[in-house]
């Protein structure tokens, strides 16, 4: 049983198909795990051996290969035919003499697919350097073209199947946030609230069950506020000090990331207060700045121009589009905001935007998700915008 | 502060650079995550930006570089010297325009490693066809090899402080498991028994934190348990139900897996509970016949010997390499327990011995990590080995 209706994988496929034709693709090899199943329903953990979905003008339905043992995994989850779900034979795995993608070449050989112009997704986790020279050494008559993110590109706009995973994922999120927030006390080790957090994201709601998120909880305690993408240790809160909460709630891979500061004590430093004031201002304006017909990078410059008067500077990207994903990203790789991007935004793109703020040896961090609607955005959460003072 | 002693990551450098001499190497671009934490401790989830350690034989250190903001998660965690930690600016992340790995080559030519003979994982994770093509037109004069597995056959020898971090694991392992054992019962969902477990991994033990696995728990109920790697769900467990577990513990980045299938009901069938004694038979059989000296394929042979007589198959391999390790995996790639693998076991390597059986619509799994020892091999847990019948 699939996620979505056949109907809704249907068009994904038609507008994968249609950036093909205008790509001039006859064949695209889809290896991003997101993009195969945003194409096929496909969902296992299987990513850590060769697979694929490959789509062809020609055929009515993607050709889904991976492991023998994991055909079993594509019939609970995805919507395609049986003569579409290829396994290559257990032999292949992690072999020193035999490449999995020799079986995938064969296959397409089959089908009439080794003159064509083919797509591939150069850029795309877990698909290796090995694997594309065993790919064009198998269709030596194919011509290759880099078809990286055109999946992507169809998944940046939502369908309200979708948004209301990603709202779901909303709902957790708090509860997530809220298990974090409650756990972090002098004393406490990293390691019990991180648990705490891991078990919220997965118990979820009475309704529905929590994801796994593709990135693991990050909380960056005092000094290590300074580094963003730490994980946890088994060292214990301490009085007066400030913690980076970069956490997320998913729901059938759907993503709602959420980021905040919390400060454990009575006297956080000016330079603090005034730097979560002045990003939080600056998020505000960001926010309020998005809207169908305005740029990504004019939502940015919202941003950029709010905190212009206090001083503090931000060279990273102020957001991103996410939703659907497998570790190590939920990030989509399109459309960022940050200077340089005009892609216009338009409803039902759904976006992280992280205005943090990571400065030598301490950092203040403040997100949030959504989706954009006729008229403006929506967030994901409604948790309060705002440092978090513990004391 | 790193993880261990400085000493040890020289003499891991050692060993890679003896490897890179033999195989003809005069530099190695190191992309795997497990295999930059292993040879300079670096631990950050960054493994979704483009990010390498350079090991060149005329180098004392390693010169680590990712993206900038993460500068600070490498002074925290790896044991360089400040000038060879190398942020690429971040306007570069995600970028249509330009690579970060044009900032790698031009750091590699400054150093004037352009025309050297340069080893490349070929299949490492998160490693894309286009970051190896951004390197090779950055570096026209160099010459590449595929070097994948070089450092990876290195980790296979565990120090006995790498050993002892995996005993840790083992005890947060069986932890581990009996909260999903102690959680499975008639009418609770699926979700919350992997909430559970998630916080057991996390939360580790009184003396030390867990870390977070490379794989999610996989708990695959009915018929769901023909399909080894699908995640959980909202399902409530049922009566005369078999369930296989499939989890792990980690102890900062190295594993214990461990597998057991649980029977809830009063009756299992006489093909469960048949198969469950063949295949712990078989695992027993296997586990004696580990010891240095031995190759794996003789391991391998030992259990399907002992299941000859029972009718069962086994297409995959029955046992592999494994330790350190990032999402998507915690195997090492290397030596396998499968006919053809000649790799002689030899003490301190560590295998992940897995004999599961997957039917068109049921399973049985059963598995245990080890370490091989001087006679033979210790298992890193004590779990009862057998089908668990919960009635």
């Amino acid at each position: 049983m699939t996620l979505f209706e056949k109907s809704e994988y249907l068009v994904r496929l038609e507008r994968t198909k249609d950036r093909m034709e205008k790509a001039g693709l006859e064949v695209l090899i889809v290896t991003d795990p997101a993009n195969m199943n945003y194409l096929t329903g496909y969902d296992a953990h299987t990513y850590y051996v060769e697979q694929a979905v490959i789509v062809a003008l020609d055929a009515d339905e993607p050709l889904w290969i991976s492991r023998k043992m994991d055909v079993a995994c594509a019939r609970f989850t995805t919507w395609l035919s049986p003569e579409n779900l290829l396994g290559w034979p257990e032999e292949l795995v992690q072999s020193r003499l035999k490449h999995p993608m020799q079986f995938l070449t064969a296959a397409m050989q089959a089908r009439g697919w080794g003159r064509k112009t083919i797509g591939i997704e150069m850029d795309a986790p877990h698909f290796t350097p090995r694997s594309y020279e065993v790919i064009k050494s198998g269709l030596p008559d194919a011509k290759f073209e880099d078809a990286r993110l055109l999946v992507s590109w169809v998944r940046c706009l939502k369908s309200p199947a979708e948004i209301a995973l990603m709202k779901k994922a909303g709902v957790i999120m708090e509860k997530v946030m809220q298990a974090a927030i409650d756990g972090i006390n002098v004393g406490v080790r990293e390691c019990d609230v991180v648990a705490d957090v891991l078990h919220a994201q997965a118990s979820g709601t009475d309704e529905y069950d929590g994801d796994y998120a593709s990135f693991p909880p990050l909380i960056c305690a005092g000094e290590k506020a300074s580094a963003p993408h730490l994980t946890w240790t088994s060292d214990r809160f301490k009085n007066e000090l400030s913690i980076n909460l970069e956490l997320a709630a998913a729901v059938k891979r759907y993503h709602c990331p959420l980021s905040r500061t919390i400060y454990l004590g009575k006297n956080p430093s000016k330079q603090l207060t005034d730097t979560a004031k002045w990003t939080v201002d600056g998020l505000n304006a960001e926010l309020a700045a998005i809207k169908p017909g305005v740029t990504c990078e004019e939502v940015d410059q919202a941003f950029r121009k709010s905190i212009a008067h206090t001083g503090i500077t931000k060279e990273s990207r102020s957001g991103y589009s996410m939703g659907l994903g497998y570790p190590p990203d939920w990030g989509e790789h399109t459309c960022c905001m940050r200077p340089g991007d005009r892609t216009i935004i338009q409803p039902n793109m759904t976006f992280h935007i992280i205005t943090g703020i990571w400065m030598d040896t301490w950092g203040f961090e403040i997100s949030e998700s959504l989706v954009v609607t006729e008229t403006g955005c929506e967030t994901l959460t409604h948790y309060p915008r705002q440092l978090i003072i513990k004391g």
